[in-house]
């Protein structure tokens, strides 16, 4: 969707090929499951797919098309990073709240939106209606960290702590762990 | 491997499976084409997988025992986020050197490891035989960046950088991108 949104042309599929490495002939299928746009055009035509009509269609069919807020819960290093990264970095998701257990980070951060003591995470998730947290605490708080925003309610957490996360079925949770990336690559490069 | 790192104890199939998702089948015939240690040892007994001895196997089975060298490129909050996160989050990979193009930043930021300005990247790559970076830039100087590295000898890079790379078959990429993370889990939550 990246790619969509940074060309201004119209796509053929053989070019998101050669951009996505996913094969031109699932990418016609795939995109033939979307029906049309809104008004029921294709969204495809002779010169590729345009991307104002096809990234709404690819929206709409995977429930992307509703605003969602995100927490940011750590604020060390890499969580002031994440809260000060600007929105192009989080793709149309809506940044609402920051969290840490120390008081002193809460109060001096500077920050694009509001933080909290840790303690109000229930309150705050709520009344915001955040779906999901970038949990950036380490690895030794997060277990607790993560019990803490499922209690909350928080349906889906961004884990770069490294560390599993055991939650309730009610949460998704995706890892970022840098040390995985990197022994990919080893392997890649071996 | 994280896992196994942290647990003490011998681990069995069903317990990996209940951490990871794998099912215990793939993990026992995984496992078992490690062959034993380097004694010839096996590396599990009835009491499950030793990690002393599981690990070291996986390592040298996926050419990860050899330490190998990264460097951090683009300085600004996530870059020196990463720069200072200790060597827990980097899984035994050695932080070597830190790049960027304003050397206001590689004079003044605080480090662990030597900063230097962009336009030494092929000398110090290729000095201290650096193999990975974690490219850490603003979107737009991704590409120049990536194509930079890639003149210097580097093998790996980890994509911080909203931004799809075009770089030689000889450079491997895994991009972390914390926006396709946030659609994942909105898709997941649906």
């Amino acid at each position: 969707m990246r790619i969509l949104e940074h060309s201004g042309e119209p796509l053929t599929s053989a070019q998101i090929e050669a951009l996505t490495g996913w094969s031109s002939n699932t990418i016609r299928k795939d995109i033939s499951y979307l029906g049309g746009d809104e008004t029921g055009a294709a969204v495809g035509s002779s010169s590729g797919y345009a991307p104002e009509v096809l990234l709404p269609a690819i929206s709409r069919a995977l429930g992307l098309d509703r605003r969602r807020k995100f927490c940011v819960v750590g604020l060390g290093r890499l969580g002031s990073a994440y809260l000060n990264s600007g929105t192009m970095e989080f793709g149309g998701f809506e940044l609402a709240a920051g969290f840490d257990t120390n008081v002193n980070r809460t109060e001096i951060l500077k920050s694009p939106v509001p933080l909290y003591p840790a303690y109000k995470m229930g309150e705050v998730i709520g009344r915001f209606e955040i779906e999901i947290a970038l949990l950036c605490v380490p690895a030794e708080n997060a277990q607790a960290a993560a019990e803490k925003l499922a209690a909350s309610g928080i349906r889906g957490i961004v884990n770069f702590a490294p560390q599993v996360l055991t939650v309730p079925p009610s949460v998704a949770v995706r890892n970022v762990y840098v040390a995985d990336e990197l022994r990919a690559l080893a392997i890649a490069i071996n």
